[in-house]
């Protein structure tokens, strides 16, 4: 729906900035524990507990989101997911967010109304409070941006992994790719095709596993936010190790190899360069001790390789067992491969 | 400068994410007191004593700056000064802050040199770390979107001034438009204009002034962004009060009513209606206790009018004496006065 074709025929132009704020500020009530002032004020006033984390992330459209796959809920809901998501991946409690957006003159009111609304339904799930924000103009796309405060006694880095370690991952990967293919082509039809659409516009960020993650003695974490094997080679170089990761061992959702062979795409390239699925990749000192008091609190962990020592190299290990070169754009080793 | 016309010829599209990332990153380095995890994990962790002021403020080519008028460094400074400017009208300590980029693919790397290097300068001035952030592609105008913490016992509120209270401000109303005409029309020459033009390119928030308003007792307190008349009419809003303003009293600055002559505006216009100051306008009881101790910082106040009772209404006293209502677009008033 492009942005003058909203149902309300009244745009954010026509209401003005002051109006906009004050109807923004009544979708996003900003009070709650810990808030000392919220929205209306120069800057909001929060406490947390023990130290503080902070992340942000810009998201443009045409770039980040097609408003003609998502809609305003949707967006609303992804721009927070991102950041819900860094704030797992340190394992520390999202607590409050800030919203800047940049919106054309011509956008429908009902569009904010809706980003705004997809936004509060995944904050209010994750007990966070819009506390800030700003709008303004723009002659161009619409912008959202988003900064999540939160809080941690200890986090999880993702320069800690060792060699020995065990590499393991939350759910399922290569989803959100899978769910966005489908989307793209709705004359394909696979079973979990539901899921997998969702699992793009509707993303599920998993602060809880993070914090369980920091308890259960996780050695190093980063989220699957750019993909599986990008996300990991980032651990890997922070950490100065090497990886093993054995294809065979990714947890595929239900419905991607029968997406993938309609489409004509290697699995492995969605599960392996598919970005935005927003699973917790971790390692863990061998034993399974972490992944049992993962998997006790009912949360899906695979194990998907091992660390090795820098010297040794960054592998993946292709389901017909051949040892290839770990790639960030990790589904290149398999365009070739039917 | 339009986007295109940089000088080193290679462009934030040819260097691609990662490595601009990277080239960021060089240019603030994320160390400080208080800096846990800066720029390079999934969010960054910092230590904060006392609450947490957290604010953010999107600034969008085209709209809010304009890159005939403005060095790349100018808006890099002036993107944190707004929010350096909103943590002091909460009478805090700004500390941490995190930066969003929004980019065409043709933006010359040299530009974001210049936005993180006036950004930079300015925090390094008010001993603020950059601790993260992130950049996008954007198929429109350049956006920058800047989130600052802050830290603070006991912080200010707009909404606290009470029937009595004296009106005071900081520095000089109306600098930043007298400066914006004088950069628009360089044909006019008018004694302090450099002064004039650096105030509306390189504005000097004023963080130090607000904690000193909070220890000496002000009952209220917020920034004029919007301007003089908009501001205080914010104030007296969230303080359920009515105000009288004496225009006479307005601290104009060396050359304004000089430039507004040659410009044909009536130089309260620019005092009252002219946003972007960034001063600090604040109430407090009657007896100047307030002022003297800002004073004795070397700070300059002037006292500009007087909080009355919600039912005493909202007043501008001319300089010829007259009352007229008090609007946010101050100089609808003066416009027709020649």
């Amino acid at each position: 729906m492009p942005p003058s074709a909203g149902r309300s025929g009244r745009t954010v132009g026509s209401l003005g900035e002051f109006a906009l704020i004050e109807r923004l500020r009544r979708l996003v009530p900003a009070v709650g524990p810990g808030v000392r002032v919220g929205i209306g004020d120069d800057a909001a006033v929060v406490h947390l507990e023990g130290e503080v984390l902070a992340t942000c992330d810009i998201q443009v459209e045409g770039v980040h989101f097609d408003r003609s796959l998502c809609t305003p809920g949707d967006i609303g809901w992804r721009a927070l997911a991102v950041n819900l998501s860094d704030i797992a991946a340190m394992g520390g409690t999202p607590r409050f967010a800030l919203i800047s957006l940049a919106l054309p003159a011509e956008t429908d009111v009902e569009v904010v109304d809706g980003v705004y609304g997809g936004l509060a339904e995944l904050a209010s799930a994750h007990a966070v409070v819009v506390v800030g924000g700003n709008v303004s103009r723009i002659p161009g796309p619409l912008v959202i941006d988003v900064t999540l405060l939160g809080e941690a006694d200890t986090t999880l880095r993702r320069s800690e992994a060792r060699p020995g370690d065990e590499v393991w991952i939350t759910g399922a990967v290569g989803k959100a790719a899978a769910g966005l293919y489908l989307l793209r082509h709705p004359e394909i039809k696979v079973p979990g095709a539901e899921a997998l659409v969702a699992a793009y516009r509707r993303p599920q960020p998993q602060p809880a596993a993070g914090r369980l993650l920091v308890r259960a003695g996780a050695t190093a974490l980063i989220d699957t936010s750019d993909g599986t094997a990008s996300d990991l080679l980032h651990l890997v170089e922070a950490s100065g190790v090497g990886v093993r990761v054995d294809a065979s061992h990714l947890p595929l959702p239900a419905g991607l190899s029968e997406a993938a062979r309609a489409a004509g795409v290697d699995p492995f390239a969605w599960a392996l360069g598919g970005g935005e699925d927003y699973e917790l990749l971790f390692t863990a000192a061998p034993g399974a001790a972490v992944a049992r008091a993962i998997r006790a609190a009912g949360v899906a962990v695979t194990r998907i390789g091992e660390i090795l020592p820098q010297a040794g190299g960054r592998w993946l290990v292709r389901q017909d067992g051949e040892r290839v070169p770990l790639s960030a754009s990790g589904w290149d080793h398999f365009r070739s491969t039917p």
